[in-house]
């Protein structure tokens, strides 16, 4: 049995995780948020969560360091510096960072990886995804990751070849291009489908969150996991041995 | 059987019609393209149908109102002064003209417009459409006509509600408003979805083309439908009775 | 304010329903459950909600037709005598049974009844429908009960024209039939899809429950609704002016 | 530029492969019918195509065997003999019997068979179908395909595991099961969907035929392949390297 520590405990997501630690029949070592004691918590846990803010990454990361515990890093948001944070501190201790710790998307992920490799040029690639109103961004963080899979199976890189928010006069869309299109509405917890279009016939590939569980309970299998890995960054994927 | 002259009868489109005015039984009374002799054909003809090009409707339009001949209008990319051209021609003869003639994409319309209007405000409307990879602008016309039958049904002023090409950091959805996603790749003749998002509920309505014959068929029916109606402007709605 | 009360208040739907109220700005007038005074409870509510079971209906009944008290009855399973229970009572009382409380399917079979009314005969319509892994019926009561629409729209008798778990050698599809499918599998609250499906063109119509607080939500406006209803009989529809 | 010849070249299917070599740029070395001379067919083909009937099929493979000549199957409502019958003639020359030609539903197949062994057994695994109003048996033959795809993933025997057409009271959901669900209408080319249906989330992976061009297509490009292969049996997985 794993004791876990969530950084980040307050709010929907922190009592989300809780709830999920014990549905995991996991020990839940404690929480802190804003201002709190990372290291002491950090002293009492096998393994840390972090949903708090980029802002507070690096302090999590020096505490994780200091007291020798992997830590799960669920953040979104996060920019290029903190990602080197990230490799940085995988240099003393285990560290998974993620975009999206549902399993079901970490495994479409892998399909669209697969399917973009294998489908030749000729499939063109488009992302769609629907989010509830409140959501402040576009496309979702999830549909860039899923993005990301696509252009890493076509070999391409996805920033020199997203098309995003077409609107107007387009022109013909450009060969390789990765379409991405975001819808926003009602209270939806996350569709995501990834369209392979090709010549008489299309492959659609989606998932669907019922509600937002589903990401703590993949921060929690994640969590575990990662207890007494050596040091080094891990992706999502490896926790379902893909 | 009425005798259906075809003004833009080369190509794919003039083609669907000829096989569309057989398969329904009806008289071919000729075709033109670029060039071509509109008012002969209109002498021939019991009923127009013009596909052909926008600069190309004021001279269609003056000979349909000189032999006396109704039109169904289904050229795209029309502006406003084109739909003044076509009010004007109403004044003399019967004048049909539709974004989409497709029988299933107007019945569509008229459930988008009972749907907006039942449901209330806190359902969110969010309309998709994905086209082949040459169409070369975004939204489709489809799409743009269900969000005016969405915007009818709501009692709003589409230009004024309409969230388009969302990309980077949008904010918050605003109340009110009637988002557009296009996607494009491969031989898609054409899906389009009106979302109504709601709290823990979701209603959607689709049509999708299997391919574009559909179109030529449509225009055919109002074709048959508008010969014999007194002068005015008629929408593709009436010909379903709706 | 209503003062609601809640037969069937054990459980997952009692629990919602007690929730939509005070979300809704109602009053709880009470909950029995089996064994429970429905007198006793009927006495002190303007409006009764019933989601108990079957065989509890006659008795429900007759405590509200003794308090003069309208009911909602949700109550899945009704059969035939159940429903003359509600035609007699509703002589006395104003009675409500639906087998689908939610307000997004009860405007879907609106527009379900539209359609079939409006697309020939020459479009073929079938339901399909997913719900969670626990469901022990199939088709579910909703897609019967969108099954009755589209019949209604058709002018046909659904009985006659059903077709049910196609599997093997079926023959070619019959003019006129509706076509059930049903899936289960996860925590599926409910999807719905009425197609229509014609020569090169199909239409659909799509509902998804993302949980079961609608049906919650849509009772205690269907009870809000009634109160202050004469006697008779009302469908769920009538609520939002369908 | 490989020779190809087509067994069973009248009807649609034949005119389809015939355009579908001619857009590949390879050479149409003939075709024959019911009562044609399939000898002379093979002598001057690089490369045989059988997409008539059962019946023939025993006769089909002793003329491809006495030109060693490679043979491609695409006949449907094959049975167990039939099967015996192409992996005897494949001791004597490549032989590649597939039960769908589309390459994208072979790419499905693949994607289905990964998802179903990477995802646990709380997983539920659903098929539904769409197909055109003739078509008269169900499931279809592809939609069985998908499920051995899925079997295979889990370790399972599907014939032990098929919940086909689901009616009435069935009780929960067995654990282990495959169900299957088939819709008619329309003019449907063929739409397929493995749903993996979680715990408060789903994985659905689709494959929309837009007409019936994309099974001749494959199998010429699966006739390409199979030129200069040595004897054995293949599948249509190994023409994209799956």
């Amino acid at each position: 049995m794993a004791r876990i520590g969530i950084i980040g405990s307050a709010g929907r997501m922190g009592q989300a995780l809780a709830d999920a630690i014990a549905a995991a029949g996991q020990e839940l070592a404690g929480g802190v948020d804003k201002g709190g004691d990372v290291a002491a918590l950090a002293a009492q846990s096998d393994v840390l969560v972090d949903f708090s803010a980029p802002a507070a990454l690096e302090g999590n990361l020096d505490a994780a360091m200091a007291a020798g515990v992997p830590i799960v890093v669920g953040t979104t948001g996060l920019e290029e510096r903190h990602h080197w944070l990230c490799d940085n501190a995988a240099g003393q201790i285990a560290v998974l960072q993620t975009g999206n710790t549902s399993l079901g998307v970490t495994l479409l992920a892998h399909l669209v990886r697969e399917a973009a490799s294998r489908l030749g040029e000729d499939w063109d690639i488009e992302i769609s995804e629907t989010h509830h109103r409140m959501k402040v961004d576009a496309p979702s963080g999830t549909a860039l990751l899923l993005g990301e899979a696509a252009a890493a199976g076509r070999g391409l890189d996805l920033a020199g070849h997203s098309a995003r928010g077409r609107d107007g006069v387009t022109g013909a869309r450009q060969s390789g291009e990765i379409g991405f299109a975001s819808l926003r509405g009602g209270s939806v917890a996350g569709d995501h489908t990834v369209h392979f279009l090709g010549a008489d016939e299309r492959i659609s590939l989606t998932h669907l969150a019922e509600n937002r569980t589903i990401f703590a309970k993949g921060a929690v299998r994640a969590a575990q996991w990662l207890v007494g890995k050596p040091a080094g960054r891990y992706r999502m994927g490896e926790v379902l041995d893909l």
